[in-house]
């Protein structure tokens, strides 16, 4: 496989590496993936996340792979393992089925994934220009959880947009949730901000609403982790309390994300498998209820902005 | 003095001692105080929090301090400083205006500290014993920040209610938003429900959105720092969103304090001076908007439940 760089994975010399994004901003660790099953542990312990580049990441594990690994049943295996690593984002299963078929027909893999990887970096590209449009000079931007270049091959959807409209000359102001209970907002999107230059303001989750009372936010943009047929989303847990609060306050909530986040066999929200997480990660040894993710449905959405499309 | 005692506030042979509510519920460590300014300190650093108690704490001090003071102006200025440690809750500013008054028509200060004390309990089992009349058997009921035991000379407010409403024999899940920054959801209100035997969950504060969506809550309870005389409601940052999601569920949402908190002198809740705190309680080295209250109007509150009344 040929050479690739993104912000939190690499391949050099065919190795993969990914950036530990539990240690960020403190620490920039990368590390070495060497077996399937270590990927997985990776992706479920969430070092390695954002729901469209787990599905890279993991068709670039299969690719690597196959290149040592002819024999096609431990490829299969390979690939089954990584589809399961996450349950509620579809990107990650839509990769491998994408690799599984590219088995089947006996297609490179390592050349499959490189195309996985190409058109990632341009659905990102193509997503941030068209949601970008809906940013106006002068707007207060809230935002959810990273979906930045940490999150993808390339440079992001949600915050791929608000750089984009920063890089455009608008002026914006960017308020970041601090996106509990992993502190993705507080530790990776105001990383992924300093770095760019763009002006932001770090708030807990529970500061939204009077943030929106006071006038503040003009626009709500974030990711997807599913899309169901209805259009209801799955995105990182809080999103929906975000969207009932830019409603109350007449605020449009966007919602940006690759077409690879459709997922046709999800009729509702509601068929939309939501994973629980350990409680230790809110606080250990009390009764915790930790869903890494809810589901907002359409109505409370101004615009769910694709790279082709915006529905 | 004669000595008292409260679950996190005693005064024994003449000593004020407070628990260090920022090390619950790791560590009891019990912290003499000897002087007005360390009060000061320990209510500005939150060791000593809740708005009723802050108030209770200083009169006491201030009580203790006229012991051995018997300079009015000093103590004229002690009232004044203490008065001051924090902005928004009005008990605090309440206490101290009538112990200025006791001082300056030369009444027993540490007699009106004693009665102030003894007055919060008996205000905390008023409100609690009317506040657990809204509850109903096989009530969810999620609650923010701390109202108990901790927060109180008495057994609280809407954690009182809580409790009471146990008591009698109604099945209750109590839902505790954890309460970023600071944690007195997590670190505080579950530590009292442990010790009371009664059931519940901690969820961090952005997953109140998806309990609600899901069906969960059947009431939200909360308490108050402030109450403008048209009924808007300051409380813990975090409270107004909770309010929205509430109304956008159809759940009724209660809040329950004593009369002390309630402020004639601020005709809304935009007269109302909302702290702001250091950004390090957020995270450190970022900009940072850190408000420890906001402004809940009127018009999302079901009922605020009084000692004498029902508003």
């Amino acid at each position: 496989m040929r050479d690739l760089h993104a912000l939190s994975l690499r391949v050099q010399g065919g190795r993969l590496e990914v950036l530990d994004q539990r240690l960020l901003p403190d620490l920039e660790l990368w590390l070495p993936v060497q077996e399937t099953e270590q990927l997985v542990t990776l992706v479920r312990a969430l070092a390695l996340r954002g729901a469209p580049l787990i599905g890279v990441a993991a068709a670039v594990q299969l690719g690597l792979h196959s290149e040592k690994e002819k024999d096609p049943r431990r490829l299969r295996m390979a690939a089954l393992a990584l589809r399961e690593a996450r349950p509620t984002a579809v990107n990650l299963m839509h990769a491998m089925d994408r690799m599984l078929g590219a088995l089947e027909r006996g297609a490179d893999l390592a050349a499959e994934a490189e195309a996985i990887f190409a058109e990632d970096v341009a659905l990102c590209a193509a997503i941030s220009s068209r949601a970008a449009d809906f940013l106006a000079d002068g707007d207060g931007v809230l935002t959810h959880c990273n979906t930045g270049g940490l999150a993808t091959a390339g440079i992001g959807t949600a915050l791929g947009a608000i750089r984009y409209a920063h890089e455009a000359g608008k002026k914006l102001h960017v308020y970041v949730d601090e996106t509990r209970p992993l502190l993705q907002g507080a530790r990776l999107t105001t990383w992924e901000l300093e770095k760019l230059k763009i002006p932001f303001t770090l708030i807990c989750d529970s500061m939204a609403g009077a943030l929106l009372q006071k006038g503040k936010v003009q626009k709500v943009i974030v990711g997807a982790d599913r899309i169901a047929a209805n259009g209801d989303v799955a995105n990182k847990i809080g999103t929906y309390g975000l969207a009932v609060l830019a409603r109350h306050h007449g605020v449009p909530f966007y919602v940006a994300a690759p077409s690879t986040t459709l997922d046709p066999s999800c009729a509702t929200g509601k068929e939309i498998p939501i994973e629980e997480r350990d409680a230790a990660e809110v606080r250990a040894g009390l009764p915790v209820w930790n869903p890494a993710f809810d589901v907002t449905p359409r109505a409370l959405i101004q615009a769910i902005v694709l790279e082709d499309r915006v529905l």
